[in-house]
């Protein structure tokens, strides 16, 4: 199965992406043909700074490759490393029905939100219908916020292939069900909108401060702790087999547990569970043209994935005016 | 100076379209550097049948270069044999603003005709200002219809240049205000909307005939003939010089004359006018690998003088992430 997903490249990656889309991802390497890419010419959409932009696309790339995702194994590129994108985007725009894409609601919660009302704001959903189509993408995890977005693809795919002949696969979503909740440091669902998360790469300082200032409640240390609606406690099981969350358990509804020892305890079990992943992500970025070679050859990968369906579709609407007969 | 006209490759070529555009712009070659392209990807929008975009992109590229566009000296192309452009729309689009294409009178004329409201027909102008931008096009001749289109290209040119520092030229309209009117055969406007036109290259025993239904008044052979607002003198006068002009004036205004007997001198005039294109013309059609050959050194020009400009943009948004510090 070509499963196929693509992933901003914006800020540091935290454990709600890690233990969210990130591990999924990773582990879809051993039985799917993984199709990954850093979707910097959506960024565009809200970035304005082009400095950050490329900072940000190098960062993730380290990112994904020092978590795991092997770029032999899977096909992992940048996305305007394959421009060819941005002419199917062209061609599905003419199937793409204005009505479709003002229901968007990711694109009225975006300008709900203050973000300028740009025409790549709005044209979103149509490049990343392009972003599917162009690699025969056949099954796309998606969470919640996406789910309209694969359903326009599917959409434009059917209207495509009705329009000028069989061309595309029709992709199905993959919904993200069974995805673990990962709290923030407050309680809330970790997200970098709250400002309540913790660095999968973050220096160890910072990340132990951060730890320490997880929210608990004001249960007196000789009585036993609440393990439901707990971030501290639901942190810590992220990093547990299931032996060791009763073991956890055991310990909360215990008297006497206090919740200092059991930070710095997490502290220590995030630092070290990334510990290998840090100091490959160390090599990675100080090896800036492995990298980029690694980068190049997925995006060569992608290209040669690519070719074949554009050719269909730019001959199916007639581009190809060189075999007019 | 750098002057860029993009053409819909929709239909055959009339008088109207000679006398108008073409002229103009074959006559631009002699002393400006001419960037002329057909715009297939465009025509998309309305086009839905692939046999014919084809055919008529081949044709259109034969009617110009039998005319007199001259593929050394100029530079001719075809639209999507330089798929840069999608990029660039791309890139432009998030400096787009809803409201500037929302603003666009050629869209909603085209809805209010019936065209389904596609995002293609919406992001038209989008496509448009990226083609006068990735090739610097300084000047661009607009009809009054696309004068609207190169204000949004402008606007967009000089939006990017604010958010991402000077990448491109900003264009000037050159709006052809002393361009002649060709009355049609019925005498409106001649427009293929209103099936009024005179083909170019119309086979001699069609053309003769719509030559003889030119619309004339009733006016007694032994009377004086209008010369205001009478077709039939208007395109006459086309094939004539100011000395020829004012002979056929004077037959006119003189009593005897047989409106039969212009419009077969009429059919004899432009029968022989285009007779040296008409031979060109079926030269390229039976020497297709000439043709595509033609258009294929076009597109590699268009493609050097595309490139600084795209490569500028790209760095300027930040998307060379290759060159992170």
């Amino acid at each position: 199965m070509r499963i196929l997903s693509g992933i901003q490249p914006s800020g540091t990656l935290h454990l709600g992406n890690y233990f969210g889309m990130m591990h999924r991802m990773i582990n879809y390497q051993a039985n799917n043909e993984l199709f990954c890419f850093l979707v910097n010419y959506h960024a565009l959409t809200t970035v304005f700074d082009a400095g950050l932009l490329r900072q940000q696309t190098f960062n993730a790339a380290c990112d994904f490759l020092a978590l795991g995702l092997d770029p032999d194994k899977s096909v992992f590129w940048v996305q305007s490393d394959v421009p060819e994108v941005t002419e199917l985007t062209w061609l599905l725009s003419n199937v793409a029905g204005m009505g479709l894409l003002e229901r968007s609601h990711s694109y009225k919660d975006k300008i709900a939100k203050g973000i300028p009302a740009s025409h790549g704001l709005f044209a979103y959903p149509v490049l990343m219908a392009a972003d599917i189509l162009l690699f025969g993408g056949e099954k796309v995890p998606v969470g919640k916020d996406q789910k309209q977005h694969l359903e326009i693809a599917r959409d434009i795919a059917i209207r495509f292939n009705g329009t000028y002949g069989e061309t595309f696969i029709i992709p199905e979503p993959d919904i993200e069900e069974d995805v673990a909740v990962v709290p923030g440091i407050d309680g809330q669902k970790m997200s970098k909108s709250y400002g309540n998360t913790l660095e999968i790469f973050a220096d160890e300082k910072s990340l132990r401060k951060k730890v320490m200032s997880i929210k608990t409640d004001s249960t007196p240390v000789d009585e036993p702790k609440p393990v439901k609606d707990n971030p501290l406690f639901d942190l810590y099981a992220l990093f547990l087999d299931e032996k060791g969350r009763a073991e956890l358990e055991e310990r909360f509804l215990t008297p006497g547990l206090r919740y200092g020892d059991v930070k710095k305890e997490l502290f220590g079990a995030i630092w070290e569970h990334f510990a290998p992943y840090r100091k490959e992500r160390e090599r990675l970025a100080a090896d800036k043209q492995f990298v980029l070679a690694a980068m190049k050859k997925g995006a060569a990968k992608a290209r040669a994935a690519a070719a074949p369906f554009l050719e269909k579709a730019r001959r199916n609407v007639g581009l190809d005016y060189r075999n007019q007969a």
